[in-house]
């Protein structure tokens, strides 16, 4: 790799480093429409499902040391050789790979069409749990996901835990209640996995043609609007003093069953 | 609650305390066959599921807050009235409800009986994809749970994300090897969540009347040892780019899937 057109950078007052080590913040994130990610693979994912990447920060040893890294800076705009020092600054884990993107939000990729499954997250807080849920979506082929408030996809450690699924799968931030409104008017079967009564045992779901499953906030579960809005409630039964599951294991497994309904009926 | 019968400590250098605090650490847990439980809802799983209580701290504050102090009182064998430093200093979470148990270790609980269904964590390594385990082990109704190297699951972030059914589930530390051999003597089917190329649709599964399911370490899988041991290779068929699951999920949704197949089979 011929390191000429990258720009050495060593001093931690240069603007373009100030302004990626912002992007670790949440509202730097909001405001600017940038995230910066982290780590060889991450780095690759955005770059191989045509997220923007602004600029490329990378220490002279893992310019070296990594394959892919001609990929990387042919898809940058910028293309900074930082010290070692610097990636510090950048680095949001520690025994850091040393290479850094900052990109595009890729977001608002998802949309709902007729005859889809999608996940929708409503206040899911914690970012292991969002990154596990992105995670299983895209191994099940679902067609997008909708991050409803709760906390940023694109955190860093959010992004860690979905193994840049958060950045392969169609994601959108999306109002809860109108994203559920549209997809009852479109005919999409609105799923709420939901402990209260009504609720119908979920491997006794009827087929359907194309759905949205809702999955709530770890403490509270599905604000009370939203529930209202969804035509079915699902429960995973459970035994023992067991209160509930994870969230990201009951929105899994709550996928898993009613994909096969899914499937069924579309064909797939 | 009458606190009289409470010893009232301050100092740090008192014996009790530090040997508490101690217990913070991997290394002195095994060394002392004891735990230390944090917070209201894990000290009273404990007293309620017959683990043995050797001291409760409590700050005065927490005792009058706290409904069941009286019934975590009765059920320890010494009781401490500590100081909001103290607590501080036995705390492992930032707003500690101030309460604490030193208990036994309630482990090797589990053992193997025909017709049972069980887990083994084949070195899973990190305490909140234990903990979800052990979650969803008791939700949906196993009969016990085999640790086999891998994170300690007394650890405070391993308790806290079982909210309880670590304490809850006869739970066993154990040899990985030789739990599977024994299983297989016994005429358990031995299920391994692999990805290898034998491995079966899990949906295909034929029923069996008890089980043994084995989940590995989250970079490395199962060990080629006890993978070679477990007489039925099963895999969560995936869509996309994603290469696996996050522990936590496939173990649970590999359960799921089987314990219908048992559930059937044993007329449970």
């Amino acid at each position: 790799m011929d390191l000429n057109t990258f720009i050495p950078l060593s001093s931690a007052d240069n603007p373009a480093v100030k302004a990626a080590a912002k992007l670790k913040e949440t509202k730097e994130r909001r405001k600017s429409g940038r995230i910066l990610l982290e780590g060889r693979r991450l780095c690759l994912d955005a770059v191989r499902n045509g997220v923007g990447i602004e600029a490329l920060f990378v220490t002279e040893r893992a310019a070296e040391r990594i394959p892919e890294i001609g990929e990387l800076a042919a898809a940058a705009r910028k293309r900074y050789l930082i010290t070692p020092a610097l990636s510090r600054k950048l680095a949001d884990t520690e025994g850091t790979q040393a290479v850094f993107c900052v990109c595009e939000t890729p977001e608002n990729r998802a949309a709902l069409i007729p005859g889809g499954f999608y996940l929708l997250t409503d206040a899911v807080q914690t970012p292991d749990n969002l990154g596990a849920l992105a995670r299983t979506a895209e191994a099940f082929g679902l067609d997008g996901m909708f991050v409803c408030d709760g906390c940023d996809p694109y955190q860093p450690k959010a992004l860690r835990a979905a193994m840049g699924a958060l950045l392969r799968l169609p994601v959108s931030r999306a109002d809860a209640a109108e994203t559920v409104r549209t997809a009852n008017t479109m005919g999409l079967a609105t799923f709420a996995a939901a402990l209260d009564a009504e609720a119908a045992d979920i491997r006794e779901t009827a087929p359907f043609a194309g759905g949205l499953l809702v999955v709530g906030n770890e403490g509270n579960g599905i604000s009370t609007e939203v529930l209202s809005l969804c035509r079915r409630h699902v429960v995973i039964p459970m035994a023992g003093a067991a209160q509930s599951l994870n969230a990201a294991v009951a929105g899994s497994i709550a996928r898993w069953e009613l994909m096969k309904k899914w499937k069924v009926d579309s064909g797939k």
